[in-house]
């Protein structure tokens, strides 16, 4: 193949412009699923879509696909992205490198001239950071048919503004169907919000699946009552309960399996005085595991422990799995694909499993999909601290670079 | 003594015109201090105050009093009343029965033609719940001197507005001095709020002392995170710890001491998402009994418990003692005069001691101070269902008359 040169100056004031979109004072972006600044990310995207001579297109769902024509347009195109809506107070890597990236693949392509046989296609997913509107994923999700296109238009965020009026507010209902027709293969590049990069010194990582996760909604429901007469035999402590059911996670995660993590992220607790028994709380249990046996036990146990933890202080209970997501095993011939672009341009890598969720699990139902991973500096993701080396980003870019154009080959 | 008879319709027509102010649907009523449910119920209050020939005093912290001159104009009055600011979604019975209660006693006399010894003064101290700005009880705390004024009026809401500002507001920040000048002694009427008169079958009860009480503030700052790819253990999750202390506080309460009890009532969560590790808890924790020593030590452990947890976790914390009060032993004199009351006007009744704090509590610093408590319909009270039988508030208000006519004769 001949050379192809990634400019990385480009890339670099690329990435510091866009992130000045949502900036915070403490270093991160602030740019959550179908908010203003949302919009404005998705503004400039699409004008350097354009501005690489790629065919943009919106679908149903918001998702914003950028196209570049191949030697023969009727063969599948290749996919390639990731996402550019953040958490609250979220990172600058976060799925932008992954978009970003691939945007630089396709223009460093033009300026060495090549063209590939196959299509490619450049692409941003909505909403995959789930935290304005949940289920996470939703762009992907309706793409690769596992959710409605009417139920996740339908969804609301915490003040009951729906996915679809949101999305028409800020311009993006485009017109076409939100479904694969065809795609060659996927591949995504991200940062991989965990250690093990780092800490092996290495550069690059080649994904060889995701966890299955488990989202659970927990709620317990007691009596309010005054903190100080009354006694301890006739109270219904819905945070006591609480606290049963998250020593319970920890300690699960002790024994349940390996590689099984548990959390319990958000808690609302009803009516939060300091003088007043808990009536009400309201949390949410987060178990993630490579193995679904794993998970699904720990699921078990969870409910259980809910039920125990509700007899015991003599509470009403309700439990409910909100979201479901089997671990997957990305595609054999993907995988080798990047492990041979990472050794060819001359990187070490290592093959791990991803901790988190990617738009890439819902992909890799539908397609041949892979994903190359780049270090998270102190494992941080999530946060404005959030750090990726930019060499790691532009290692991970270039190995982008490479499994592409071999799978652009026919 | 000549026979004076409580008008009840008057009280009761009374008491259900002041619960229209603020009246939440499930029943309650929603007045925190100094809102404008909070300045509509003290018009209300002076007006009648007014009209029922007292003469209305408003002190430099809002404090509202309301005075009967006696034969004796230069004797120290019998102070008597409780507070009408609720809990956010409250009930209707707390505070509200000893300030309407007194009124009833004043105007029953009238009725009777009685003019007694001693003046009269009818009371509505400001800020008793400390809901909405804290500490608790801060208007009879000023007034017996244990809060600066200026402190006082400085104590800021969650919104940052100060307690002098928004008394300035809502048009009670008062000329006259708040502080104590002669008081022979002071009753208080009010709800149980907790269930030892309803499970004793009693209308009546009569007051020893109040636990002594230590509120707690306490952070743990941790370390935001992916919940998937971080491994458990590079997790420092300020929940998990939060989980920790809770459930030692519960244990606490099984070995502390008889009558100790525990809770955490607040909790916040930050950044609060479920799939993110808790970065940072802030929670308060409640420690109560009639014994000190039991208190202290209480506190010892929870302040042990909290290092024990950071350090198990990881974490740093902040450990604030932001309140304590010290058990009070009621006056012997005012004890017995209650208990003659009750006994006169016919009703059996049980000594108790009040796990809840009241304003009784610090007037007995400065002043021979006695409670007199109506029972709680299963013991709950904050809450919008709070509920007291009408023939008992008006058995504790016959009992006040009587305990207020004894006291005030020289």
């Amino acid at each position: 193949m001949s050379k192809v040169t990634l400019d990385e100056r480009r890339f670099r004031e690329r990435f510091e412009e866009f992130n000045e979109i949502g900036a915070t004072a403490a270093g991160g972006v602030d740019r959550p699923a179908l908010s203003d600044e949302n919009r404005a990310a998705r503004d400039l995207l699409v004008e350097w879509f354009r501005d690489a001579g790629l065919e943009v297109r919106i679908d149903e769902m918001g998702n914003i696909f950028g196209r570049r024509e191949g030697r023969e347009p009727d063969a599948d195109p290749v996919l390639f992205g990731s996402h550019v809506d953040s958490q609250y107070n979220g990172g600058r890597f976060d799925g932008v490198v992954g978009v970003l990236g691939a945007l630089e693949v396709v223009q460093a392509l033009d300026d060495a001239g090549v063209v590939t046989d196959r299509p490619l296609e450049v692409v941003s997913w909505s909403n995959e950071e789930g935290v304005r509107f949940q289920p996470d994923m939703l762009g992907s999700g309706v793409y690769a048919g596992q959710f409605d296109l009417e139920y996740a238009l339908g969804v609301e965020d915490d003040d009951g503004r729906t996915f679809g009026d949101e999305l028409e507010r800020i311009g993006y209902d485009g017109d076409a169907p939100c479904e694969a027709d065809g795609v060659h293969c996927y591949f995504e590049l991200h940062v991989e919000q965990g250690p093990y990069l780092e800490d092996a010194g290495l550069s690059v990582g080649v994904v060889e699946g995701v966890f299955g996760f488990s989202w659970m909604n927990v709620a317990f429901e007691g009596q309010a009552n005054h903190a100080g007469p009354t006694p301890m035999d006739m109270r219904q402590d819905a945070f006591v309960a609480t606290a049963d059911v998250t020593k319970a996670v920890r300690e699960l995660t002790a024994t349940g399996g390996e590689d099984l993590v548990g959390t319990v992220g958000s808690v609302d607790v009803w009516p939060n005085a300091i003088n007043v028994i808990p009536e009400r709380v309201e949390f949410t249990v987060d178990v993630r595991s490579y193995d679904d046996d794993v998970v699904d036990r720990a699921v078990d146990r969870v409910r259980e422990e809910v039920a125990w933890a509700a007899d015991r202080e003599g509470l009403e209970f309700a439990f409910e799995e909100i979201m479901r997501l089997d671990a997957s095993a990305f595609d054999d011939d993907c995988i080798e694909t990047i492990a041979a672009a990472a050794a060819d341009a001359g990187y070490e890598y290592e093959r791990l499993v991803s901790g988190a969720g990617h738009d890439a699990s819902y992909l890799n139902a539908i397609a041949p999909t892979g994903m190359i991973f780049v270090p998270s500096v102190d494992g941080v993701s999530h946060r404005e601290s959030e750090f990726t080396e930019w060499a790691d980003v532009v290692a991970g870019t270039e190995v982008l670079l490479r499994a592409v154009r071999e799978q652009a080959t026919v």
